[in-house]
């Protein structure tokens, strides 16, 4: 399985809708017969890959495979009858396909006289697929709100400049959160003041080839000649103040991570509507005193009101070329209050 | 000399303005005869106590200490004296002493025909005794800032109500950094708001027996009644609002480390002066959006002039009993600009 595992992380598998997979055909001896990944929509599911390869040596064999057998005929066919067609006698996988269309593979499996083992190293598998597994569940995408801050909590010094508060290192590190996700979110005003392009850039700045899409969410109506309505990336404009109708949008674009890169009015909605699912957050190791604050007001008039972020990861981006060394800070809200 | 510095640091050494110091007096074939520390201002110093536990054994003895041995007659006599008169052949030390009135040791070593080798480990001893190295040279107290903020700067809500931004970990953190310090510092109107006692206390919340003196900084009067001015520990006033005037008094107080615990008026004073060397932050992982900001005005308008810190080291305090995870930054002020 951790081998499957290492399959469905293959780097440069482009991120699309569907999950991330790995699948190894074992013989009886424990030896392995094949390997397959899966490459992104409309390209074979890992384990139609790895019985391509495997041909006829896949009768007598255990499959293992990270996500549960698919039942359905998408784009490719039922992963489920595929592995009956080819003889293989056990299948041991890891994470339960949610997936509404695609559920009920195991249970064709076992119809069929195969022995079925589901949910060894669930937790890694669902990791790999964490927005995935999360829009199934509920429906909408997960969302990344990020944001950068100086130690004393500003975005901008009082003159309103703000270039760069944000080392190399950490603006690097952004670029490869936002390639992560599937879209990238900004408020109206952002747009017209900041006019950002929003792309995924790499480390020579250039334009990466697969861009996540570009969301402009409120009501106004933008110039045409913005950054963000270029043709490097698709944009959409979302209509709507409102972030549940937003991200329900969104989730009928086959979106699964939206990440939220401001302004603090836009951040400020979300994060009151309880739709903020991880922050992330650069720190700056300097100092204003005064400017614009990093985040927006969230209605909190008193201390035991405050949100209370539980810290997943704290991960120091060293400064190269006497560039300040910034502390990136990830973290889930959570309801206790201290 | 490692083992020497093991001594110098042995812990329970009350700080005093005596450096700490270790000594290890070897036979000519390796073996150690004996070992020594000094336990603070007016106790035998290491050599001495070295010394006085190797008796006649001494004689073509090598000392290993971390220190150059002292010339000069304080509360003890001079340790080269001493060294000269066991009959010590050889002397290896780490850090020169810089003090005016200790120095020339080695000299006097060499004159008495001691083989003297002098800047072993010398980063590693200066370490240990910093505050006192740097107040030797610069000829007033090492500062320590400490603040302690929300994500987004904050260091109270919009109410005023601030208690706690810091979690348990930090706040024990905090009393064992100020323990560290001879001196806690703050201005008048925090004595006046918030009357903190400013004690060192341990983990059951008891002041320990040995208490840094608390100095309040600014020229108006006090009510007699903060609990600043009880009789935990030394107080004294410092009126003046001239941060070198006020190290000035300190150093001539045998005050070698300062520990500004704030306001935010105080604490920018410094900054501004230049007398901040060491900035000691705690992040806690809250969002309020709103109250009192953790840094106060520092003149500063625009982005270029933005004062950067040099992050030295990034601890994570973890969280027990559902606290907050809580982000330690060490820094220090440089010149360089992003
Ligand atoms: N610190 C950072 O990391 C960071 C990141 C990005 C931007 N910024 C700064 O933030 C500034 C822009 O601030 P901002 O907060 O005004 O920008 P914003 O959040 O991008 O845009 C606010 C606008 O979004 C629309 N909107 C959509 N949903 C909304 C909702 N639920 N509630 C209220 N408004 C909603 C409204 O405009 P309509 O009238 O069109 O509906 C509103 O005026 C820029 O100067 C930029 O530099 C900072
Ligand atoms: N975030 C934190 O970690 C933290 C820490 C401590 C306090 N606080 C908060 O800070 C608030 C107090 O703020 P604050 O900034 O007014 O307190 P402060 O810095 O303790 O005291 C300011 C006063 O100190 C005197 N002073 C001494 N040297 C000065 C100088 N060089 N320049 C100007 N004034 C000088 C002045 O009073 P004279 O007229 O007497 O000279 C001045 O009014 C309290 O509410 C407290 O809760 C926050």
């Amino acid at each position: 399985m951790r081998r499957a595992l290492a399959l469905a992380t293959t780097p440069g598998v482009p991120l699309g809708p569907n999950p991330r997979v790995g699948c190894v055909l074992l013989a009886p001896d424990g030896t392995t017969i094949a390997e397959g990944f899966h490459r992104g929509a409309g390209t074979p599911h890992a384990e139609a890959a790895a019985l391509a390869e495997a041909g006829e040596a896949a009768r007598g064999a255990t499959a293992v495979v990270t996500l549960e057998p698919c039942n359905h005929t998408g784009r490719t066919g039922p992963c489920s009858e595929a592995l009956i067609a080819a003889g293989v006698v056990r299948v041991v996988f890891a994470q339960p396909d949610a997936n509404p269309v695609a559920v009920g593979g195991a249970g064709r499996l076992r119809e069929a006289g195969i022995e079925v083992v589901g949910g060894e190293m669930i937790e890694e598998a669902q990791a790999v697929n964490r927005a995935w597994t999360f829009a199934i569940a509920r429906r909408r995408p997960f969302v990344t709100w990020k944001f950068a801050t100086t130690l004393d909590g500003r975005s901008a010094a009082a003159d309103g400049t703000s270039r760069w508060v944000s080392s190399r290192a950490a603006r690097l590190d952004t670029h490869r959160l936002r390639a992560l996700c599937d879209t990238m979110l900004v408020g109206t005003s952002t747009v017209e003041v900041d006019d950002p392009e929003l792309t995924v850039r790499d480390e020579l700045d250039e334009p990466v080839a697969i861009q996540p899409l570009r969301a402009v969410m409120g009501l106004r109506d933008l110039p045409a000649d913005r950054r963000i309505f270029n043709d490097r990336a698709e944009t959409v404009r979302l209509r709507t103040r409102d972030p549940e109708q937003a991200l329900a949008d969104l989730f009928a674009r086959d979106r699964q991570h939206v990440f939220l890169e401001g302004g603090p009015t836009l951040a400020a909605a979300f994060l009151a509507a309880g739709l903020v699912d991880e922050v992330v957050t650069y720190v700056a190791p300097m100092l204003l005193g005064a400017g614009r604050t990093a985040v927006g007001d969230l209605g909190i008039g008193t201390i035991a009101d405050a949100l209370h972020l539980h810290v997943s990861d704290v991960t120091v981006l060293q400064g190269h070329d006497g560039e300040d060394t910034n502390v990136r800070l990830t973290m889930r809200p959570h309801l206790r209050r201290n």
